[in-house]
Parts: C-alpha cells; sequence; structure tokens
C-alpha cells in the first residue's frame, strides 16, 4: 500500500493531475503546508483582497496567482492550479453548479487564485509540541462554529467570523497558543478561549460545519479562526462566478509546514 | 512652544487639516505608528497589493481604504487621506508634476489608499531596548541603498528592494534582530548583517537616498528592508496616476507604535 504521507508535494500532485488520486489530503504529504483555493475573475480580486488584509486571522495569503497564468510559482513552482486539486467547485451566482476533476473547461484569463492558509499546518505543529489534537486522535473533522464576532466586510465580502474548536488539557493551554502564535500564515493565535457563548455560540455539542469533539474533564475549549470564513463569505457575495477547493481537497504546497 | 511629540494622533491630524502643522512628521505623537502613503486608481490597486504580499518584508500594508472613500477607518477612524498629511506629491505617467498640501482637487472615485508601515515604529521599539539608533542620535535621515536582491514581481510593478542600514554595537545585534522581529507590520526583522558586498553595496558610505551614518569600531552594520522600495518601484512603473506623501511627510494612525 502506498504511503501518502512520506510522499513530496511534487509528487502528489503529479499523481492528482493524472487523477489517480482523488481522495481527500488530510495526512498527504505531511510535512508540508496545505492551502484552501478560492479563484475569482480579476474584477473581484482586489476586493477580495481586501477582504483578507483586513481578516487575516481566518484569510492567510500565501500566494496570489497572476491574472490569466495557473501557476503558483511562489509556493509550487511548475504547480497548476487548474490540474493539481483532487475536486474542485464551481459556483455561479453563488450557486453550486458543479463539481470537477478538473477545471480545464472553466479556465478564462481573466482568473486570479487565491492561496489561503489551513490549520493542517499548525495542527501537526501541536502535535509535535506534544499537544494532542482531539480531531485528529478520533479521526472526525474539525468542529466549526459560525460566531457573533464580525468580520471587516470590504465591498461585496463580509459575514461572521466561523472558528474551528479544539479541547485542549488546562495546562497545555499557554503552550497550544504560544505555539499556533508562530503559525500566522496558518491561523495563527485563537481568537477566543473558555465560555462559548461570549462568541455567540450557544450548544458546543451543535456544530455549523463538520462534527462535535468531546471536552474531557480538565480541558479548555480553544476557539482558532478559521478558513472555512473566506469561502463562506466568498459564497455569500453571490458573485457571478467562482471556483474553490472541494472540502478537505486541498492544494499541496511545496512550503515545510 | 508646542510639544509634538506628546500629541495625540487626533490632534496632530487636526492640525495638520487645517494646514497650522507642515513639516516632516519624524517624532511627532512618538509613540503612534505612522505609514507610508501610495493611492493609485482602482485599475491599479490589484496589482499594487500583488506586490505588496509577495513583498511583505518591504510593504508591509496597514491598511487599504475602500476606493472612493479617503477614511482609513480602521487604522484612523474619522481622519481623511487626502488632508491629513502635511505634504504630497503627484505623479504623471511616473513623472512628479505638483507637491501640494491637500489632494482635494486630485481627488476620484475611483482612488485607493494604500498605508504601508514605516521603519520609525521599529526604531522607536529598538530604543527602548536600549539599543542606540544611529540616525536618530546624530539627527539625520537613514542610511538608504538600492541592493542586488530583486523584489518579486506582479505585473508592471518590479525592482530592486531598498534598504535602510543601522549600525548596531556586535553584543546587541541578536536583541536588535529578536525586537524587531515582532514588528512585522514595520518591516520585521533584518534582511542582512555585515559585509555590504553581499546584497550589492560597493561603499556603504555611498548612500542612494538618505545621509551615510558613522559605523564605529565594534558594531556592525545591519540592513532593513525599507519603505522606500514600494513606492520606488510604483515610480518607476510610469503609471497613468499615482499619488505618494512627500518624503518624511507621514501618515500618523492611532496604532500604538
Amino acid at each position: 500500500m502506498v504511503d501518502f504521507t512520506k510522499m513530496t508535494p511534487y509528487e502528489v500532485r503529479s499523481l492528482i493531475r493524472k487523477e489517480e488520486f482523488n481522495q481527500q489530503t488530510t495526512g498527504v504529504a505531511l510535512d508540508y503546508a496545505q492551502a484552501n483555493l478560492v479563484i475569482l475573475p480579476k474584477e473581484e480580486a482586489l476586493e477580495f483582497l481586501m477582504f483578507a488584509q483586513r481578516n487575516p486571522k481566518p484569510c492567510p495569503i500565501l500566494e496570489i496567482t497572476d491574472p490569466g497564468n495557473p501557476e503558483p510559482k511562489y509556493t509550487a513552482p511548475g504547480a497548476d492550479i487548474r490540474t493539481d486539486l483532487p475536486l474542485y467547485r464551481i459556483y455561479r451566482d453563488g450557486v453550486l453548479i458543479d463539481e470537477v476533476r478538473n477545471i480545464n473547461n472553466y479556465w478564462k484569463e481573466d482568473l486570479v487564485g487565491f492561496l489561503l492558509g489551513c490549520s493542517y499546518t499548525f495542527e501537526s505543529a501541536l502535535m509535535h509540541a506534544g499537544i494532542p489534537v482531539r480531531n485528529i486522535e478520533d479521526k472526525h473533522n474539525t468542529p466549526m462554529y459560525i460566531t457573533n464576532i464580525r468580520c471587516k466586510p470590504a465591498g461585496r465580502f463580509s459575514g461572521p467570523l466561523v472558528v474551528g474548536m479544539r479541547p485542549i488539557p488546562s495546562h497545555q493551554v499557554i503552550k497550544a497558543i504560544e505555539v499556533t502564535s508562530r503559525f500566522s500564515g496558518a491561523h495563527g493565535a485563537p481568537v477566543h478561549l473558555g465560555d462559548p457563548s461570549k462568541i455567540g455560540i450557544k450548544n458546543i455539542n451543535h456544530v455549523d460545519f463538520g462534527e462535535a469533539s468531546t471536552i474531557k474533564p480538565r480541558e479548555v475549549p480553544v476557539f482558532w479562526a478559521c478558513g472555512v470564513t473566506p469561502q463562506a463569505v466568498a459564497i455569500e457575495a453571490s458573485l457571478p462566478f467562482m471556483i474553490t477547493h472541494s472540502p478537505g481537497h486541498m492544494f499541496i504546497t511545496d512550503i515545510p509546514g
């Protein structure tokens, strides 16, 4: 059986390009940063970039591709964002119209790709620091919640901050903050810890996305900004045209994680 | 005599708006971050923002104003970038055509303002840490050099990295790096230390901008990315229309420095 965890990003992207790998990318090429993808026409790109600049915690930008050029030449030279992700979603007027293995047929000369940092990066740093990550231990998707914290709007882009929760043993909370603070390219330090109701979460067992995590005795719920935010906001804006990765099917960069 | 160092940003900006303060802003409202200003038509703004994202050390973006809206609502609510800087430069086709006290007559609905971090912020942090800053001690402008390090280009924007040099006592070099690393909004950690020829500087006494600093025995020249870079690159791009602050006449934000 092939061990995808030890593959290089180039090897995995090559398999994906040939459509020989079409699963989710969790745990693949473990030592490298993965990225969320949003592709927009140049017309909408400035406003989206302004939204990201104003909301760096949920929207850490790793790279912006030149209009019409599908190569992310700084984070993965030689790669192609039209073919190197396992699954894409196509939206028209805010409505999901297609889910495809490559976007060659949808590509146009005015499209700009945004690669945004992903929490997989800091989760592996937490584990290296000896801090358990419940959603990895229990093999489920991170519990995510829509909060009452508003993002700073930019043009058509506005909406609430979405957070991911990880239960952290109370004696390791400071360490978890210290470790993730170093990852400004992957959501950075948490946005809240403790009482979920303070950020508008009524019931911690009712997630808005993903699956609930068990909070054990002596554990504190810690909330990090989540990369679902920019995608949710972009979908909400009902733009004429947008492409994103499909949930869990990320772009694997050459950046050591 | 009025002590401008202790004024609040709001007080200084109000005087500037009334054109009752028209000097350089060095040492004014000392505890607050100052910013470089570049104003471009929306048409050019995306490319400039991509350049900044690719070159965060010389181009730390503090705020981008909404097209047509002169209020930097996050870094200085209530302020107006058309009137609240002491002196502006107007460029057409890359040529300086005017230097003015306000830009009301040049303002248009498609203009976007970029506020970029400035080294004044980290110089004050260096001094608080007990590290001498030669250009402040000797009351002259930072020595600046065009290096052989190329910025990552974006569309029409490309050019060499410009650096500012500060001589640091050798036993304080690590501390200086540690302190400035924390200021990612103001050029962050240095880009080089020691031998100037390694980054293409032939003669440390021949500056490209500013004035030379004396390097004393047991001092190491340390080079930080400089906010002149994006302005130089924008001028070089010969855009149809651009407004910048005049050198030394910065925007004073409400951000504690």
